[in-house]
């Protein structure tokens, strides 16, 4: 595919599309034409990688990086455009929530390229081993985006710039340096086209981060191990309290020389401070180290280097380096990444609406391959939470599980396009609960590290769901105990008083409502794993626990509310509010809609059927009121519709909750509705964070036309689909294609649904319904079909 | 024997004298009844331990610590008397130089007990893992010694105070605990025996370190792993840059309850802090962690605590502790480490003069059997200077290299009594030398850090003394190898200058003739080990480069004299003074006579024999005035003889540099003299820091009658031996006897030598001499004999 190695993704987009659905169809063709005798078709792989845009996210809200990535990979090599402190003298500077990934659209200037970022998070970190080439006179400070030759950082223009899959470049102004980055699993490579200088310059700036302050850096460790390899380690402290990673670091030619920033004075160190450890001395280490590399370069000269990670020593990152990047061929390295990216995009291959459509969906699957991330060496060790080094027996490791936010449709979808990667995560998860000291699952973890973000203790619901999904190729019973313990450990979040009063007091503990809502949700996923594996005792108790959900209930308000500890309500409750309020990221209005495993309950609760019909259509139709914008985190204005919040996770299933209703075709138009107005094909196209895939993995399933309400139920409801047929490739070999008829943008209305040649006569299809291979068919009309599962 | 299991071993001296005598007289009698006819003697074991007094240097200048320590362990469990800061505010507290050791005999408080110390160093670092048991209110603070209840400290009295090898206790007076220490190699073992309390505490404060300032502690962290065990390390910069020590400790019965200091106020650490982590949270992690665990208990309980060290990881940690001590019977762990320090003692049976004598010559063999220590785990791990983990294949890895001292007299003392260890010890330093970023040997190494402490590359003269004594387990070619690349490392202390003009300019770089001296020196010996070595390009650039010494001397004067990068020598000058004077502890008058590899050339450029012994004579006669004395480090007043400075290290050849002139026994009286004055069997009985066993390896040599002059030369200088015998027990199996007939306080002077049968005509033996087992007899006499080796 010569399509791959055409410089400019953007320049063949228009030509791309039509390309690209050519050879959809000649591959169907093709197939029939080979007539192939094995069991398990195989679809034809497309040329994808050309869709994916990760400049999607990177303005406002979608804290999404645009650099360069291998799926799943450890390395997240991207450009920081400013470097933010979280915090200066203790003060949090609310600014900096703008860079959890590093990246601002609307910023002029790069402050250099760092190998690891977070994508799409609404708190952040990261940020390891910031590399900046610049040429002329030596300047070790980032300097401001007002005045960027008072330092290293350097103005770019989005016309220079480009952003694939697996790639990343941009002319760098002030030195008329062109950046291009690609990127392995472990090694993120660099190629720098210099002018001709006699002062080139790379900067490794080891205070450099996101999320940065004063006193992050717990210490950093360099090693000039010879004239072309450097090595080392930054040790932080901030969200991950304990969090080290190492690094082996190559350049394509000697240094010339080399040095550091003047430190702080120092107490004690060498005694007869024999050496001038400023120039050309091969060893440093402290709090606060910059250090520059000076080579001289002709016109036009590469100059290239890799750059490898590890989470245990710098003898991993050199073994990482020189197993996954082991020559200097930067286009081999961009071509077999942006290969890999094509493999994992195949897995499906949809027709879309239009051209929007096409890069909002593989840009999605883009966004939703991203992570959690391979943690581990290619020797299989890594880093536990105990600090200690671990080896990995038959899995890979992964890490940055921002469960909060991803159990409720990441994990799902990876339980049909990513079964074997979500079995090796769940064990990773399992060993993180066997490395803690509080013999805890992650609750959103990173780098060896629990950084206890939101709330709830959703890995229960990611095992459930691959449990009773059948992708055990984990340790179950294993996985169910861990799963109990966890929801048992009572100086946890309001645990105490949960396990003891049936609901978190908010008096005692604050968010409590949200907290009771999730507890009672996870509580019933432990028993679905629990009933699978026929362990009575674990249902029996847990399917209790699943019910306290009521107790928060106030049938006179009809809300979700919050209960003080002597079992009165708070007096002052105000439903469309967040904060204080007994929520977290969703007001009441959003959360008392958070029973997503007893719908029929809930609904029942809240005065029937009709009645619940009309609360959710006031709740897309009402206004909310700027007061109480404010206080909904991490979202744009945009990313609220009337008072529905898709910007934030805890309303993400409340649009198929019609389906529980008469009314299964209101959630048809609000659905289409919202992938329009929440996804678009900017910069500034998503409505609130990507959070680690979580949005577009929303996106991808209401594309697809089917959604997991209650992850932990086998059931996916149905919904909309938006495109016009797809085919999702399984790794079991077998084949699910969803077909849909008479498909426009005004036919948003489903008319039948039609499952292997029999009609559905329930808005919801079965997850053995997908991995068995099959047709889904969906009918559409313009118009809302009240009898479309009668 | 009984008599190790006596309590009090001061209580028992006077007996133990006369029953060790009996031993050694029945051993003989007993292996001569029972007629061996096995090829190698054994000596029978005596009760040694009862003769070493840890007390001996804790007071003033010696810097020993009175704790409880294995030989060559990891561990030593020592009491700390104070825990002044090293620096306030950038600023050197001079008062900190006391506390190398932790402890001052004079002092009345005692802080805690911390788990890592090195033996009479005159800098220092360490000081890890502070353990206090207490009752009553609960204080995290260290409080005075003015006024000790302000704090957790406590009063003492040396009365209840008892110090044997492997084993120290001491009475708490304010809490009445009684304090019990032992250690095996990498296990600390505390028994504390409690009064009744509702509110017994053990403080683990892991601010609390020797040389300590704020800011030195990197991180510390740690977890409860259950009611018994916690685990966790301390990171410190200092000293040693990049330290990390990790630990697991054991409790003898469940913590009841536990919590942590009031940390400062924190940048995000925990998004919703979600637990108070003051009270009974088990992952606490920070800078300034102090962690107190509370019990109750009855009266006389003894509640007892294993403490284990690891360099790798708190795994490891917990592997030393479940090899080492698998139970918890202290008086066990106690008794075996006694026995393995009686081993170690047996080494040598002296017959003494008298009974102050036993208990110098056992303290010292313990003193010079404290280091280097064991660095490494029970299953061989252990961390590089790269801070990557490595595994010792077929060797025991040490750390704790004060290489300026110990190459003089202990090493080559190890090449006699520990050569398996000696070669260990070497292959520690080849395998430093690889993972050293310069490609360089020890120069003052502790705890994968190389500290840079002193002068020299003395490492070479321990790698070449082994060689050329036929001490070979360890690779001599890349030892050798080694040796020239550490020489020639430009950036080294003046290396440059001094390769490019045969001396170190004093306009470029201090103390330039104490560093040209000792190049020369150790050029020498590196060309010595080429010669063993047959590497005879080595040799001749070598041996070339060890006439370096020649350069830097003042005809005119008579004294070696800084020279200027001109050519020139410095102008100003005094012989008697040392700092900015082209020296470092000890003057030109001492430092002159430092050329112990071509001593006859040094008598002829000196004037010739007679001269020389007339400078000889001056520098024992002479006066220092005090102004000179303020400029000598580490030493006492009483360190000093005339003007020759035994407290220090540069002269300890000194003495025995009449050998080559016609009055050795010019030498003889003085070394009586020196080890009488020197050494006292008293608290602040040693004349200067022991340095790490150096100041008691010289004691050894020349209680024994011999001395290595020029280590990497295979030949000893004859003394004045000051026992009545010795009986050495060689590793291979042989003995080597040294008998002296006609011994006295008073005859100091040899009279004549016989070796095997034969008579000496000069005053020195040879390394195969001793190795090959034999008898040297020693005739006294009152009076000087010019004759005695003619």
């Amino acid at each position: 595919m010569d399509l791959l190695l055409l410089s400019s993704k953007k320049r063949f987009l228009t030509i791309g599309i039509v390309a690209a659905y050519g050879l959809f169809t000649s591959c169907e063709t093709q197939n029939k034409e080979a007539g192939t005798t094995e069991a398990a078709p195989v679809i034809e792989q497309r040329d994808l990688v050309q869709f994916v845009d990760p400049m999607i996210g990177t303005a406002k809200m979608g804290h999404t990086y645009p650099g360069a990535t291998a799926p799943f990979g450890s390395i997240q090599l991207s450009p920081d455009t400013d470097t933010i402190p979280y915090a200066v003298q203790g003060q949090y500077n609310p600014d900096v929530y703008k860079y959890c990934a590093g990246y601002q659209y609307d910023d002029t200037t790069i402050v250099g390229f760092s190998h690891t970022h977070f994508s799409g998070t609404g708190h952040s970190d990261l940020g390891d081993f910031l590399l900046m080439p610049t040429v002329g006179e030596l300047q070790l400070n980032p300097g401001t985006e007002s005045d960027p030759s008072s330092g290293y950082r350097s103005t770019f223009s989005h016309d220079n710039e480009n952003a694939e899959a697996g790639y990343y470049s941009v002319l760098l102004e002030d030195y008329n340096i062109k950046a291009e980055l690609t990127a392995t699993t472990r090694v993120g490579m660099h190629q720098y086209t210099f002018p001709e200088s006699d002062q080139a310059h790379i900067i490794l700036d080891l205070t450099s981060g996101i999320y940065n302050y004063e006193g992050k850096n717990i210490w950093t460790f360099l090693r000039v191990e010879n004239d072309t390899l450097v090595t080392g380690y930054r040790q932080t402290n901030g969200w991950a309290r304990t969090r080290k990673v190492y690094f082996a670091m190559s350049f394509s030619k000697p240094i010339d020389s080399y040095g550091r920033n003047e430190l702080p004075s120092q107490v004690y160190r060498g005694f007869w401070r024999k050496f001038d450890q400023t120039e050309n001395f091969p060893e440093l280490a402290g709090e606060d180290l910059k250090v520059y590399f000076n080579f001289k370069t002709s016109e036009d000269e590469k100059l290239k280097v890799k750059f490898a990670i590890s989470p245990v020593c710098t003898e991993g990152a050199i073994k990482n380096m020189q197993e996954e990047v082991p020559h200097w061929d930067f286009e081999k390295v961009k071509s077999q990444t942006q290969q890999q990216w094509n493999t994992e995009l195949n897995k499906v291959q949809i027709e879309p609406l239009n051209q929007d459509e096409m890069i909002n969906f593989y840009t999605a699957m883009y966004h939703a391959f991203l992570g959690p991330t391979v943690y581990m060496d290619v020797d299989g060790k890594y880093r536990g939470l105990d600090m200690n080094i671990y080896q990995a027996e038959d899995f890979v490791n992964y890490t940055s599980f921002s469960l909060w936010d991803t159990y409720r449709a990441l994990h799902p979808l990876f339980n049909i396009l990513q079964p074997k990667r979500n079995a090796d995560m769940i064990t990773s998860m399992l060993e993180h609960q066997k490395q803690s000291v509080h013999g805890m699952l992650p609750i959103w973890s990173h780098y060896a590290n629990e950084n206890w973000c939101m709330i709830g203790y959703h890995s229960v619901s990611v095992i459930a769901d691959a449990i009773v999904k059948g992708n055990t190729g984990f340790d179950v019973d294993a996985a169910l105990l861990a799963s109990v313990q966890t929801a048992k450990v009572p100086y946890y979040d309001g645990l105490e008083y949960y396990m003891a009063l049936g609901y978190v007091p908010e008096d005692k503990n604050g968010a409590s409502v949200s907290k009771t809502l999730e507890y009672a949700y996870d509580d019933w996923a432990i028993a679905q794993a629990a009933d699978a594996l026929e362990n009575v005792s674990v249902y029996d108790e847990f399917i209790q626990r699943s019910e306290n959900y009521k107790n928060v209930f106030d049938s006179s308000s009809g809300f979700m509310r919050p209960k003080l500890s002597d079992g009165s309500f708070k007096k002052e409750f105000d439903p469309m509010d967040t904060h204080g309020q007994g929520f977290i990221e969703g007001n009441s209005w959003n959360y008392s809609l958070y029973v997503p495993h007893q719908p029929d309950t809930m609904i029942e609760m809240m005065g029937g059927k009709d009645a619940f019909v009309d609360r959710l259509d006031s709740l897309f139709t009402m206004e909310l009121p700027d007061k109480y914008f404010a206080n909904t985190e991490d979202i744009s204005r945009e990313g609220i519709i009337g008072n529905y919040v898709h910007g934030n996770e805890p309303s993400h299933h409340v649009v198929y909750l019609y389906n529980w209703t008469d009314a299964p075709w209101k959630s048809q138009d609000k659905i289409r509705m919202i992938l329009k107005a929440m996804y678009k094909p900017t910069e500034d196209g998503l409505g609130g964070n990507d959070d680690f895939g979580q949005m577009s993995a929303w996106y991808i399933f209401s594309t697809l036309g089917f959604y997991p309400v209650a992850p932990g139920s086998p059931q996916y409801a149905l919904g909309s689909p938006a495109m016009r047929n797809a085919k999702i490739q399984l790794e079991n070999g077998k084949i699910f294609e969803v077909v849909v008829e008479n498909q426009s943008e005004e036919n948003v209305y489903v008319d039948k649904v039609i499952l292997n040649g029999e009609p559905l006569r329930t808005p919801f299809i079965n997850h053995s319904d997908i991995m068995q291979g099959g047709r889904l068919e969906f009918f559409m009309s313009g118009k809302p079909s009240k009898q479309c599962y009668k």
